[in-house]
């Protein structure tokens, strides 16, 4: 079922990031958001301007006629809308104190608070776009790498939901034949009705893994490859990171707060978003006493996808290197031989033996075969992410999730149906996993789980 | 004179705070704005489109075809914009890499990176707005409270603006008062000139005069006053602290990075804006074992505009407190004597006395006797400043450092006249001082320092 909401008042929120800049949007939505500004608007009256037009002016308090900002105003009316309802959209000065001023004059003149997420809430209600649509917004304002971008851009143009609503139109068609099977009882219903099941099942399953393989691509994609470079003093590990941000790969550099001393560095190997696991411990530990060693790294390799372990080419390995080639050994790894410029010690095929690992020879220093270990990377991962630019990923455990529940119902379906299990009670698991694709796209979704997965979004969104 | 600038063309930068939000504004300003728009916007055809107006469409990479994002696109021709020129806002789903993805595209199809500040600058460059004014947008955007945002809003329409101007014009009167003189030589040209001159310089003088007392006021108002907290350990630094911080108080607590530990808190007493010093050492020090005690305050004082000088009713003065009394005692302060629910050991006359400071006595923990401090803060610097809303301040050492010239040319006037050096001599300090108002508008400001003046401006203004 569709969710019925009845609170549809107008709601107002800051849109733009908080801080100083340019310009600030302050945006409101619902039946009476024009009524609102214009009741602090001074220039043209809003509620006879055309639709999508921009009207300068000033806000001004109507309680004390005082001019909070000059300001242009975008009047947008329903239905051509990111809510399908009524929006206002006020371009006011950048700056957090005349922002907020002109956000709490809305809320005194009529408007409420906008809850995180409402304005993608209510595009979602009022039916303007599914709940995987909805999930990319916010994949669009989270992107780290661009080829995130461009998955969740992709699931915005209903990439995603045309092939979730494929499959349940193909369930829904055979549950249509079921009925009508059912009314001819001269023919062996039973029989028939089970056999189609039983195909369809196998047909959605099929598609269903197709997606659910993307979806470890898809997690990536979005989050980043968690990353831990490990190594024991002085190997390398700092050399390796400074290569690794150097201007070109680094990501998003240049955001506020992104700084060598966070904790999270994302960078672009060719075209694989690696997140970067704990490099103020590489940078405050390495080239100086390093006390904490391969106890931090322990931590690091636990939040990691993929370990790069770095060891001393021209020295034996010590047991601190093998205490950290048995803490890696369930993780995806790649070993890396560095400071190879200084004699060969140990032996490539010996360890790819012991470890099971694609090994690179490297030195980091003189930038030898760099190229090597990015490739290793990329192999490792994205073996065909390089061709896959254009199709639909599963981005997040949600969808998962659930694709995951629909895929079981349906196999159960498929024995049920081998096991001669009756018609009716068989229907009941393929009906459950039409549902089931439903609760994706928000076609059928619960109210609470609607209001759960908006409240993750952030305010004025 | 009014400064050629020959380089218009089409400059674009992100408009909005660089973070994660709703919506990210990237700008374009230029002949070109809504060519280089079309060239990556699918949807109407935008040089078709009335001005103002809002498009909804997506941005597409020409070269791979591929969708970027889905936005709205206002186009607003000149010469009814911020600049004066054609411009171009792409309203984008805020996040940092499509926001930055987007800027790229424009640079690559014919803008150039704009300048911090330029967006303004073409504003002033173009005749749209004066110096104060393009001052003023900055000043509303680093409003710290309302009463900054209030001042710096009156500037922007310009207030101080036809303050200038007025004096110019009297200036500008004389002098053609004077040429009529020459013309007429069977007058006693040179006398009657020489006392318009001087006349005409007091009554300047006078305004300017009025102007610079608004300085201090508008620096306060601008900055915040820095404001510093001292006394020794336990005698209540954290519990005042507590109480200014309260939320009816703080001004933008909820800004990212405006945490306790950072140096900077805001917080409005009865109007008056305080920056408070130096906040997190009261945090980290006050109530454990205070180590950096009276040294550490030492620097909080220095930077401090006004010292709230924290002493223990009930115990006698020690050589600390001595020592702070001291260090204190060329600053603006009050002295609070603080725990007065213990009992009375101090004395507030001896005090006043001894320090020649307001005393005010409190205990800050049962919230007794606040209001008599909040009403000394006021007091001590604002005495005006309630009445003074609508009031034209000088905001910045600029605008105050050219009206102290302005000022000693016309006082050189002046004595000139009074020492009957020849009309001809004086009227060039005369002249300069026209000249000199004329820089703080920019009617006669050289390049450089325009140049200078909007480098410090953010980005995408």
């Amino acid at each position: 079922m569709m969710p019925t909401l009845t609170e549809f008042d107008t709601i107002a929120a800051i849109s733009t990031p908080i801080g100083e800049g340019g310009i600030s949007i302050v945006r409101l939505s619902g039946e009476d958001a024009v009524k609102i500004a214009n009741k602090l608007f001074k220039g043209k009256n809003l509620s006879k301007v055309a639709s999508h037009t921009i009207n300068y002016g000033h806000i001004v308090d109507p309680e004390t006629s005082e001019v909070v900002d000059e300001v242009m105003v975008s009047v947008l009316l329903a239905p051509k809308t990111f809510t399908k309802e009524d929006m206002v959209e006020i371009n006011c000065h950048g700056g957090i104190v005349v922002t907020n001023k002109i956000l709490q004059l809305l809320l005194k003149h009529g408007a409420r608070m906008a809850e995180a997420g409402e304005f993608t809430k209510r595009a979602f209600v009022n039916g303007r776009i599914d709940l995987t649509q909805a999930e990319s917004v916010m994949d669009i304002v989270r992107a780290k790498t661009d080829k995130a971008r461009q998955v969740a851009m992709n699931q915005l143009e209903g990439g995603l939901l045309v092939k979730i609503r494929t499959m349940r139109q193909e369930i829904l068609d055979t549950l249509a034949n079921i009925e009508v099977n059912i009314d001819y009882p001269e023919y062996d219903a039973d029989q028939v009705t089970a056999k189609q099941m039983q195909e369809t099942s196998k047909s959605v399953i099929e598609k269903i893994n197709r997606l659910l393989k993307t979806a470890s691509e898809g997690k990536i994609m979005r989050s980043g490859l968690a990353t831990a470079i490990v190594g024991r003093p002085n190997v390398g590990k700092s050399s390796l990171l400074n290569y690794l941000t150097q201007d070109d790969k680094a990501i998003v550099t240049d955001v506020a707060g992104t700084t060598r001393d966070t904790l999270e560095e994302y960078v672009s190997i060719k075209g694989v978003p690696l997140k970067l696991v704990d490099t103020a411990g590489i940078h405050h530990t390495e080239d100086k006493v390093e006390k904490i060693g391969v106890e931090r790294s322990k931590k690091a390799i636990e939040q990691a996808d993929l370990v790069l372990l770095l060891l001393n080419a021209s020295e034996d390995l010590t047991p601190e290197d093998e205490k950290l080639i048995d803490y890696t050994k369930d993780k995806k790894r790649i070993v890396v031989l560095n400071k190879s410029d200084l004699g060969m010690k140990l032996n490539k095929e010996d360890l790819a033996k012991k470890t099971n690992a694609e090994i690179v020879v490297t030195s980091i220093l003189k930038e030898e075969n760099l190229d090597d270990l990015e490739e290793a990377i990329s192999k490792l991962f994205f073996s065909g992410i390089h061709n896959s630019n254009n199709d639909v990923l599963v981005t997040n455990q949600r969808q998962a999730g659930l694709l995951e529940k629909a895929k079981t119902q349906l196999t159960d379906v498929i024995d049920a149906v081998d096991n001669d299990v009756p018609v009716d009670i068989a229907q009941i698991d393929f009906t459950g996993a039409w549902d089931t694709l439903g609760e994706i796209t928000g076609d059928s979704a619960p109210d609470e789980l609607i209001t759960q997965l908006f409240s993750q979004f952030c305010l004025g969104k």
